[in-house]
Parts: structure tokens; sequence; C-alpha cells
């Protein structure tokens, strides 16, 4: 990489971790591809860690002091590899007002600050770009704003969380239980030690927010979406949604309302049927499913984690970043203050409930289709109601409660 | 759309057919967001048509003659929706000439001509866009050369053809004939007339052309690429697909050939595993797996034509030439005269047979697969061999005829 008559952009990696190992290693390993697509080699120039890596073939490119990048007059782009918010967030902030374009595979950067860092790139002619923060590899942001940026949006739904696909397909195929499931994951190194941010949905709501912001062009705060994860997901839910004629998967959605005034948004577990869109993506495959009032519904799918599927992502935005030089998008979305996700209890949804007692015909809504299991394992009752509203659903549990019953589950039905 | 004050983008929609129309009633109806995604408004200036269409509201854009397009500064963009070569290639030709930036979904042209388009795109400091030249809707030319631009590309396979796709549907779930499904969709609007651009495969052909040229950089000539179609695929074979625990799809695909040197290309229709990524893609769907050294397998599937999907896509692309004026890419490929794609002799697959006759195990290739239907039909004998080469497929074609058997079909296995 090291022709110095030819053009040349140079780049620094922050965090040698798993993402930033993988991009040094990618950009070396394809470097006569990418000079051949960008017009010029692109040199990896600086990588910041606070550990030293003598072993490495490139370990001459280690530093530990930040200010030789941002002083670096021939560092064209800065790519911030190390996750979190401090001390991430102050890095990317100076690397912009140095007039250096970014590219972030942080998820809860973007998702917490990402409206303020698009304004300063953009005060600064530089970019900012971060399609590996949602979706690992799979190309869905920069498709978003640029191929599908003639569509009103109407929906983007997804699993964006590949522990959990995993885990939940282990429990789908091979009735395993949660527990159980984890702790595979977590021995194949599909789940971290503390699983929290996975298995409660964190994760997947940091992601549904940063398209929602995309797509609908303003500061969604992750906080303000409800968020249900997997931990109650039985075998039996699985094996009632088979009954059913589809499968269980934690699904994160971003909706605009019926009548246009905001957003309907949740990350949730929900039966889908088999013949829905993302009904088949599965083990630790994410997919997100847009759909368009031109296009109507296009779906993107693929490994959405990983060292080298990330890298991918990485190393795209990079090559935009150095072909965009001197040129700023406008922001693609802002924070005008105005929480637009609509309140819950008016969307809805047909609701799955699972019941102790198998006499609880009493409560259950007309309509409701009752689902049983070719081998019965215990008194319960189980069934798909009709479209219902979330408030109607919680009076629905009330009902339960009251009469006796012990409500072992609840899950909505979505149609993706 | 008439905002004086503000910035504005003029474009100039060559054909107001059904693409044509589409994009302009897209781009009206879309107007809002639109203008808020790229920071101007973008006015559709001129329609050039033989045709005059006095009944609609903006009757008053309609012009005949193609050189005010040429000789007016105001227009930014052409959008080329006229397709085939003549006139089509000299307007394209003329437009970038004069400054132009051309956005077109035209695959004939794009294929044929796209090396030369491109250059001379770029010698004029301007774009040629084409992403509605493949899988409608779908965005997957914009991905390959950014999102996935750090990748080198090892195989793309798609389904790239609504009208078999929705032809080989039918006869897998509905046990329906060629010619009873081929009227149905004639009757449904999904095949033309004439369908053998679709039926036989040439219209793939072209499309896997065009992704093949961006992937590996040069260009491909569509008549080096063997193309089978899907006449002879009937209702039993796709009965077979299921009893081997697969279905039928018309695939075409480029892929790096073991050795590097050249490229491996062919549309044909193919046995893929129910698991495999194209396999749920029904319908009038287009599919598209790309396989990345770095990213893995990405899948991008959604409707593959159509008036409005494809105006999504021809309205992205303007987007994207309105942001990127004064910008121009490096040609996405050229043309060296070199033919890269090897010949098919040395391709191997495995290979689904079906031959008259229940005792042809003399001819049947050690290793394979017998395939039975549970309501035997006819005398005849059923395998799916291990892996061959298309050499030795043939031979066991000669084998099968000297034999006395006739061969009743013959079709390759993909993994895909």
């Amino acid at each position: 990489m090291q022709k110095d008559d030819k053009k040349m952009a140079n780049v620094a990696v922050l965090g040698h971790g798993i993402v930033g190992s993988g991009v040094v290693e990618v950009l070396l390993k394809n470097s006569g591809i990418i000079e051949k697509r960008c017009g010029q080699a692109i040199n990896v120039k600086y990588i910041l860690d606070i550990r030293e890596f003598p072993e490495l073939p490139y370990s001459g490119k280690f530093i530990k002091d930040f200010d030789k990048i941002i002083n670096d007059p021939e560092i064209d782009v800065v790519a911030e590899l190390i996750g979190g918010i401090t001390p991430a967030c102050d890095f990317v902030k100076a690397s912009l007002c140095a007039k250096k374009s970014v590219v972030s595979s942080n998820k809860e950067l973007i998702a917490k600050k990402g409206a303020e860092l698009l304004k300063t790139a953009h005060e600064n002619n530089v970019e900012l770009f971060f399609d590996a923060s949602v979706g690992g590899g799979i190309p869905i942001i920069q498709p978003l704003y640029q191929c599908l940026a003639g569509n009103e949006i109407e929906v983007i739904a997804g699993i964006l969380n590949g522990t959990t696909n995993f885990i939940l397909t282990k429990m789908i195929r091979e009735s395993m239980g949660f527990d159980e499931t984890l702790a595979l994951a977590q021995k194949l190194g599909y789940a971290e030690r503390d699983p929290s941010a996975d298995v409660d949905g964190d994760d997947a709501c940091r992601k549904i927010c940063i398209l929602a912001n995309i797509v609908f062009g303003n500061h969604i705060c992750p906080e303000s979406v409800y968020t249900e994860g997997i931990r109650n997901v039985t075998p039996e839910d699985a094996a009632y949604a088979g009954e059913w004629g589809g499968v269980i998967k934690l699904i994160a959605y971003a909706a605009k309302s019926g009548d246009g005034s905001g957003v309907e948004m949740m990350v949730c577990p929900a039966f889908i049927k088999s013949s829905g869109h993302l009904a088949g993506i599965d083990d630790v495959f994410n997919g997100i499913l847009v759909r368009g009032n031109a296009v109507g519904d296009v779906v993107f799918f693929g490994k959405g984690a990983g060292k080298f599927p990330t890298a991918s992502a990485v190393i795209g935005d990079i090559i935009s970043a150095v072909n965009s030089k001197g040129k700023s998008r406008l922001p693609v979305w802002s924070d005008n203050g105005v929480n637009t996700v609509k309140n819950r209890n008016e969307y809805k949804a047909a609701f799955y409930f699972r019941v102790t007692g198998s006499s609880a015909d009493r409560f259950i809504p007309q309509g409701s289709q009752k689902l049983e299991l070719p081998k019965k394992t215990a008194e319960e009752t189980a069934f798909v109601t009709p479209v219902i509203t979330e408030d109607e659903a919680e009076t629905l549990v009330k009902n339960i409660e009251k009469s006796g019953s012990k409500l072992l589950n609840r899950i909505r039905v979505l149609e993706y």
C-alpha cells in the first residue's frame, strides 16, 4: 500500500478490538480490489489503542496519543471502532471539527448522539457514516437514504439482534429452553457473559432507533420505545407458534401511525406467519424489511455481527467517505426535541395468550383461535385473539388473573 | 414544486411509458419528502414522448424535440426510460456529452453499451446510474459498489426474472404445466405477449451480466453466457425437486473461478435446497445473493419489476445524481476486449436427471441419489448425481440416449 507516486487516502483506526482488527486485516487483504474501486489506495496510517501488539506485521502503526491523529493533515478519515460513549463521542466530535470524515460502528453513540454529530459533520463539510452500526455487513443505511430516498417509508421492521435470533431458532428447532440455549450461545461466542443488552432487547432497540431516525428524519430516544426481551419465551410458546403456522422472532419495528402524526415503535418477541418475509431468517442472521409507498416490500438479510461482516460495512463507509471528500450531505436527521413516538395504548395487534387451566373459555375474546399441541403437557389453554389494542390486551391480562388462572405468556402477532 | 426562491434540480424524463409515468407520478406524490432528503426540490421540466397526453395535469411538460433538453442548461439529470438500443443509446450519449448526468432503467443498453457509456460519463465529469436496470426497486447496484466495495466478491447469484419465478412458483405449488401457467402470467400482466426474453432466460442473462460487470470490473458480453430457459421444466420435475428437499428456480449466477483466472457464469433452471437463501423467494419477487470474502452471504429481495418499484429505483438514482453533481466516480467497469467467461465444460455441479424406463441403473453414476414420487405416474427413473463436470453430464446424456432410454430432463443442482 506504500505507492508514494499514487494518490492515497490515509485512515486512522480507533480501537484494535474485534472490529478494528478486522478492518485493518481486510483493508490489507483486499487492498488491490479496493484501490481499483476507490481510484486510490487506502492506507491505515495510525491505529489508536491503549494496548501494544508487537507481534503484528503492522505493529509500527500503533499510537496512544489521539492528538497525533487530529493534528495530522494527511488523515482523511477516522474510523471509530471503540464502542460506548466515552471516550468515543469526544474522539468523533474532535475528528469532525478537525475536518476529518468519520466512520463509526458504534450503535450506542449513533442512537444517542447521532443528531448532534451529524450536525457537527455538516457544519465542517465532512461526512459521518455508520452503516456498520445496524445489521453488521448488511447494506441497509446507505440504501435507505440513497436507493430508497424517493419513497415515503411506511414501515421498517427487522430481526436486528443475532444472539436472540440464534436462541429463538434453537428453541424452535430443538425445543431447547432459554437458559440452556443462552449457555450454548455464550459457549459459541454468540452471546456475551452479560447478555442483558441482547436478550432484553436494548441492542435491537438502539438499532431500530437509528433506522427510524433515518426514515422519519427526527431523533428518537431509545428510552421512548417500549422494549420487551425474550427471557420469558419458552419452547412451549415456540411449539404453539408452530401449530399456529409460524415462528417466534424478536422483532423491532417502526411504522408511520395511521393518521401520519407520529411513529409506532416497539421491540418485542412476536408470532410471525411462516409465509412472512422475516420468518425464514434464522440463526445469527439479521433481516430488515422496508415497506415504501413506491417500492413495496424489500428485504435485506445477512450476518448481523462478527469481525469480518462488520469490517465489510466499515470499509464500505471508508470508501464512501474517501469518495465524498469535499461534499457533505444534509444531516440525515435532526433533533427538534419532540417525541414523535406514539403512546403504545393505541397500537393494535392480535395477541397469543397461554394461561393455566383448561376451562378458560370465559375470558377468551370472541373470534379467537384456540391452539392445541399434539402432545398436551399440562392443563393449559392457548389462543390467538383477533386484532385488539394494547389496552384491551392489558384488560384481558387482568381478567385472566382475576379468574384464578395464571398468565404463562402473552406474545404479539406481527405481520412481517 | 415551483418554488422559485429555493434551489431546484431539473430533470428531463425520456419516455412516458409504464416506468416513465411511474417516475413522474412518484416525484409529484413524494415531492415533500424528496425535497427534504435531497436538500432541493426535483422538478420534471420536460417529458419526451412521441405521444401527447392532454388529459394529464402535467401535459404542458411534454415535448417531442430531444435537442431542447440537450440545449437547456437548466437540465441537470436526464432519465432514459425508453428501453432498447435505438434511439436510447444516442440520447444517453448526447446527454452525457452535454454534461448532464443520466439515469437509466434500460438493461439491454447497459448490458451491451455500459462500458462505453460509463467512460463517456467519466470524461464529461457526470454520472451514469442504472440501479433500476436490475431487480426493479431492490437496492442492489449502489450497495455493490459502495457498501460492499471492500469485499472481493466470490459469487453473485439471483432470481432476476419475475415472470419465470411466478411461473415456477405456480408449477411447484399448484402442479400447473408450463403453457397453462404462462397463459395465466400473460393474463395477469406478468408476462408479455412474446414471452421469449423472459422464459428463455435472456432477460436474466442481461441482468447477471450487469451485476458481474460491476463485481468483476470488466465488460461481459451477454452472448458469452450459456443461457437455458424454463420451457422444458414440468410439474413432474418440480415434484421430484420437492422429494429431494427443494424447489426449482431460474438462477443466474457469476462466480470467480477456482483459480481466479476468470468467471463462471450461467443462466439455468436449478434445483435449490429449501434451506438455500434463494429458495423462499417466490412469485414475482426477485432475490439476489452476494457472497463476499469479508461479509459472507448477504441477500436482497423484493418486487423485481412493475411501475412503482422500478420508479423507486429510478428516483433513488436521480437523487444520487443530483447530490453527486460536479463529482464523477471512476467507471465501474471497462471493456478490455478480453472474454473472461470460462468455458463451461469445466464447470461442476450435481445434476438431476429424469429418464424413461424403470431399469436405468446401468448408467446411473455411483453415488447418485434416486428420487421417487409418492404416486408413480409413468415408467421413469429420476436421480441426482454427485458433483460432476458439464462434460461428464454431456457424456451421461449420450449414454442414456444410446441405451434406448429417453432423456426427459436434466437440471443442475446449485447451492444458493
